[in-house]
């Protein structure tokens, strides 16, 4: 067992807190076909906690277009599997959690018998390729373990993985013909073009070396492997679908296609042949880099040493074990438990390392870099996770949160943008939403003393993005005070967003001691304010001759100023300011009222039409659960004098929109935002407005539940009486003293203690 | 001047020998424009030696394809340069001296003013791109140093180098706009698809960095940049002639082509506009890396951390001094002093540094390697330079020789196919012409006591690499004593050429004492007579059942056997043993008679029209010294007790195959070969056989020559009486003893001493 060596890889050494005596087992509560149908977009398979190898099935290999056209149903495959799917196309190694777009799906694996094929074929025809037909039977998803019965070609594969190498174990029957393909064209949000260079190098007859090199969302990405099988292969073989090229002396001489132990071209996929008997289990390592063939040997070498998959499957299980018991839950409903450490798992899988075991990593800037101190991790989906999943690392994974600042903070040094990330992945900018939200992250951190970083150096980066004129309508915000919808699109959005924004950085600026920087921008802060229209009480977009957009329609989503959201959701995206906003929309009965609208209105089918990554489940009248801007809203109450609706409609969405089962996520799982939702909500509190030192009280859905923090504290949240009637708070005791506030701060949860509900089913 | 810091990454540092007084600049003798027309294929741009930037002017960029057809003209841009052309194109940094075959051409730089055009245009119509048309009369080249006149911009543009970093000083005249060209797209032996990837980072208003990516006769090369301009630019802009990328996220927020910093995309052009005053100078320095940006950057900071031009030119031409002096002539003839140095320069031209400051450099596995106490050389040329060059190199260059070794062997250990270089250039294999003939070079240096190197396991490698039996035809002449010609198309000339290197590699065995090597492959070195036909008197094709091809023309190149060279040539190379192949020839008689008619004979124009990298003027006779499989020919009369004869054929090859002159070398100079014959001939003797201890007397053509030899000693020859009648020897004296044998070993010139020819015009 190595499980301590490549522990310490993953910067876990220092982070795992002293845990409760650990009597029961939690990686059976975890669920990871949760969210596999539909919108979810969570991937099966294997992988541990922020592990940077995700061994998971794909189930299909549609391209990002269909006869010149983009093809919307690659949407649906954005984790490489869809619950629904009859088939199964092989093991890639790479896949993002919930994510409303996609990439990777690097260096697919398949496992076949028979007649070699080495095109996938059609999920109708699963025949006509090496792609299997299986059923959900057959099938078994556990946190850190993978297993699945490949009919047509009579295989049992079994998938686990350390953090950068995917293990891979299959049980072949008899068979005349043994194969294992090793496909680099197979990807992701694929398109003809999508390939820039795959590399493979047969360096003996069990290791296998190379590199996919590929143009997609991240436009510039490459990925490097090392590949072991645990028995010599008998024969081997390439086929390089891409066009041919043009010098030839190769190809003259060789024929490269058999037993040619050096291959580059566009498209490479591979096969190796195998002489097996019945039952036997041939297994593979496939260790992955991010800046080498070296490395990603080295990384195989360090982490990977032997052929014991019960050995790795129990580590990467333990290490789930431990990241679970973080959090203990105590209740009788074993669902809740399920739904829980499913979130759980869910919130621990994205952002992840990336570096080789030895810190070298590829930067913004294309070179590779070493990690001085810190782990480095990639997959920001910052628009997301801002909200509610690094505010939750910030409180119980405080460590390595920080390291994920550190990365963010190496990604400004390494661009030439003067931009802290946007949405980045894999050394690569994909600029997808709205907003700066890397500063809330930051904010968050300092303003809650969790900064092993350079605060102010960090606070400078802040500054910096957020004046940087070009980007999206900033000069323009900066100028006027909001962003003209003429001049650049969602423009209510991104003035709510950088206006939130800048509130965080000035709370930075606060506690770091810089007035001036406070007060510029808190200035900005108000901004808010600008596009607020007091004829239709909704924020709606303004021009650059400041009136107001004059086809305007609340309801809708496309055109109207606003990203993932209308004006209906959006309009109420103060959170650095709800009261002054309730003013704003007429005062707190008023405003009582709007939020009751919102959560009982019905939506007309034709607002909905346009929305592609939640299903109509993601939505409760025409709050929309599924996509972000309105995750704080049910806690708006609170401020409106109303905290009972708060309790009542946060119990309400906890019960409808979170379920285990395939189907159990109304929309994305966003790299696990809906999913750290779904934590903060069930133990009773809520960060609306990360960058504040404060949590609004919800109403905790579980009997019991002990956080086990860092510092070496515990803090306990017990809810007396509760149950599915009673959602209404009657009174509360933190350390035994009443406490009558709607929220309670950072401080007090991790200087440890508890705090007790006494739960009622009366407001 | 920082000549001394560079000078100790080249591996000078170790490698100048005791120079004399060096009374002469022997610079003005080099005339780097000789073989610039028609079929010589040098550059006339500027570099040091051996240096990893070849600077130069490119005057087109023809496409390998035309309208879907090989386009045979763009064969005579294989250095980028023809001297018959009226425009440049631009400058770019890579380029090979003399090639039959290329690649290359880095990162396009030109200097243009007025409209910003980013199309070169045609050489018909300069004005319908950025190039421009120029005269040889505004044009000056000499070692290390360019020089032109840019008639449509009004621009002087000089060149010159380190080691890895190009500089050019542009001379502006008046202009409304001023604009610096940087085409990532412009390339040698370029064709639609061979950029497979390019990259641009703008780091500062002063500072690029990027790399481009290529498929072309190297499968799978990146050449990275670090360029620094020695004024701030004011605007730039690019241009990405690609297809369309499919993700958009970056084209819908960012207009990239216009001061966007972060560019990549398969076929990027981009400009910078320089404010600029009449006369104004702006300086840029482009340095290279086989391995990074940052690599680039590190050789840049190094090599080039001042802007004084004048200062890198005089470093780079005092580089030149002291490697020209090793070898002082003395003749009055001004023209043959000329035609000496200029073949130095080209012999210290290839191989090239190919490693960073640090001794970073990618190997064949496409990993990133350091040199252990060497200095790593690309561009193997092998089948061209083991006859000549290397053994020049042996004598006057041992100490680089043995890097050049450890560098292959270095190939060696990082390729999975157990195969020392056929020709090999950028951490690739191109698979060019037959033969392992890297084993000759490694006897060579082993058999000649300079071994630096671990001469067993260079002798394990060569064995290694002589017994792959599916390397072209190697099984077949391991079995059956010859190369199959319906197996494999060239067989006698692999026949040949495999005997040959298994004679060296017996040399060397028996050098390292290792007898049953030894053994094995001298008996392997006599299977050249298995080809010899005594009813044509031609070595001759054998089929698999043991009989000889039918249809055969001993005139003919074409399917007949052999490669670049006929039946008449190419029979005659068994360098290992010539008394033998004159046996078997009919003996010494009949030989002299056959070798006259070889050089008497007329050989019919439809011959000649399928050769086409040599001219007319290559070919003396039948004799073709324009190819290399000839090049010991005239020697063999010694073997045949006629040297006068070969003292006559060498004299008259040196006076007809040799001249300055743009046209001066009837053929490709082949990476120094074609000099490297020259220099030896012109000092009176050769190594006919590569792996021996012993060179060839031939007739001295010069008055004196003193060679400074590395270990310290040197070594005179003296031709008393020499003169272009006075071409026989008629006695030698050695250390002042009388001298009667037709060869010298490389022990008695190494030891130091004097060699003194009496001369006369009688045979």
């Amino acid at each position: 067992m190595r499980i301590q060596y490549w522990y310490s890889f993953l910067g876990m050494a220092f982070a795992i807190p002293a845990m409760a005596q650990q009597t029961e087992s939690l990686v059976p509560y975890v669920k990871p076909l949760t969210g596999t149908a539909r919108m979810g977009h969570t991937y099966p398979g294997a992988t541990v906690p922020f592990g940077m190898v995700q061994l998971s099935p794909d189930t299909d290999t549609l391209s990002y277009e269909q006869n010149g056209q983009y093809n919307k149903d690659v949407y649906r495959y954005c984790a490489g599997y869809q619950y629904a799917d009859k088939t199964i196309v092989g093991f890639s190694h790479t896949h993002f959690n919930g994510t409303g777009h996609s990439d990777l799906g690097d260096f697919l694996i398949m496992p076949t018998t028979g007649a070699l094929q080495l095109n996938p074929g059609t999920a109708d025809k699963p025949e006509s390729g090496y792609r299997s037909a299986f059923s959900h039977d057959n099938e078994t998803a556990e946190a850190g373990y993978y297993k699945v019965k490949l009919d047509d070609h009579h295989i049992t594969a079994e998938l686990t993985t350390t953090p950068r190498v995917g293990i891979h174990r299959y049980t072949f029957p008899a068979a005349d013909q043994a194969h294992i393909i090793l496909d680099l064209v197979h990807g992701i949000y694929n398109y003809p073009d999508k390939n820039v260079w795959t590399y493979v190098r047969v360096v003996n007859d069990t290791l296998i070396t190379g590199y996919r090199q590929t143009n997609g969302w991240a436009r510039t990405r490459t990925e490097y492997f090392a590949l072991s099988f645990s028995k010599p292969f008998k024969n081997y073989g390439c086929e390089n679908s891409s066009a041919r090229q043009v010098y030839r002396g190769f190809w003259r001489k060789f024929n490269q296609n058999a037993n040619f132990p050096e291959l580059a071209g566009k498209q490479l996929k591979l096969f190796f042949d195998f002489a097996i008997t019945q039952g036997e289990q041939v297994m593979l390592k496939m260790a992955l880099s991010p800046v080498s063939m070296d490395g990603a040997l080295r990384n195989l070498r360090a982490e990977a040493g032997n052929w014991n998959f019960d050995g790795y499957k129990n580590a990467a299980q333990q290490a789930w074990e431990n990241e679970l018991h973080r959090v203990e839950i105590f209740t009788p409903d074993k669902a809740t438990k399920e739904v829980f450490y499913t979130s759980l798992y869910h919130t621990f899988i994205n952002p992840t390392v990336y570096m080789d075991v030895d810190g070298s990593y590829k930067g913004l800037d294309q070179n590779v870099h070493k990690a001085d101190g810190f782990v480095n991790y990639t997959t920001f989906s910052l628009w997301d996770t801002y909200r509610a999943l690094h505010p939750f690392f910030n409180l119980i994974q405080p460590a390595r949160n920080a390291d994920m600042i550190r990365s963010m903070l190496a990604h400004y040094d390494q661009t030439s943008l003067h931009m802290l990330p946007i949405w980045s992945h894999y050394a690569n900018e994909n600029w997808c939403m709205t907003g700066y939200h890397s500063v809330s992250l930051i904010a968050d951190a300092v303003v809650k003393g969790n900064a092993s970083f350079d605060a102010n150096k960090a606070l400078d980066a802040c500054i910096v993005t957020a004046s940087n004129r070009w980007y999206e309508g900033v000069g323009d915000y900066t100028d006027k005070g909001y962003v003209p919808e003429d001049k650049s699109g969602a423009s209510v959005s991104k003035t709510l967003e950088y206006a939130y924004d800048d509130w965080a950085i000035a709370q930075m600026a606060r506690k770091l001691n810089r007035p001036a920087v406070y007060d510029s921008f808190m200035r900005r802060a108000a901004y808010y304010k600008n596009v607020f229209d007091a004829s239709t009480g909704f924020m709606r977009p303004r021009l650059s001759n400041g009136s107001f957009k004059k086809e305007f329609d609340p309801l809708d989503t496309e055109g109207q100023g606003f990203i993932e959201g209308n004006a209906w959701n959006y309009s109420l995206y103060v959170p650095q300011d709800p009261g002054s906003m309730i003013e704003l929309m007429g005062g707190k009965k008023r405003f009582v009222a709007h939020l009751d609208s919102l959560f009982t209105m019905h939506l007309p089918d034709k607002y909905f039409e346009h929305t592609e990554d939640i299903t109509r489940d993601g939505i409760i009248g025409n709050y929309v659960h599924g996509n972000e801007p309105s995750h704080h809203v049910a806690y708006l109450y609170n401020w409106a004098g109303a905290p009972a609706k708060t309790q009542e409609r946060v119990r309400m969405i906890l019960k409808h929109q979170y379920h285990t089962g395939a189907d159990g996520l109304g929309g994305n799982d966003d790299c696990g935002q809906m999913s750290a939702w779904y934590i903060f909500s069930t133990l009773g509190f809520y960060p609306v407005a990360p960058g504040s030192e404060d949590y609004a009280i919800g109403s905790p859905a579980i009997e019991k539940a002990v956080l086990h923090l860092e510092n070496g504290n515990t803090f306990t949240v017990e809810a007396q009486n509760q149950s599915d009637k009673n959602v209404y708070v009657k009174k509360m005791l933190l350390n035994g003293q009443p406490y009558t506030k709607t929220a309670i701060s950072h401080a007090d949860i991790v200087k440890g203690g508890s705090l007790v509900f006494v739960m009622s089913n009366k407001p």
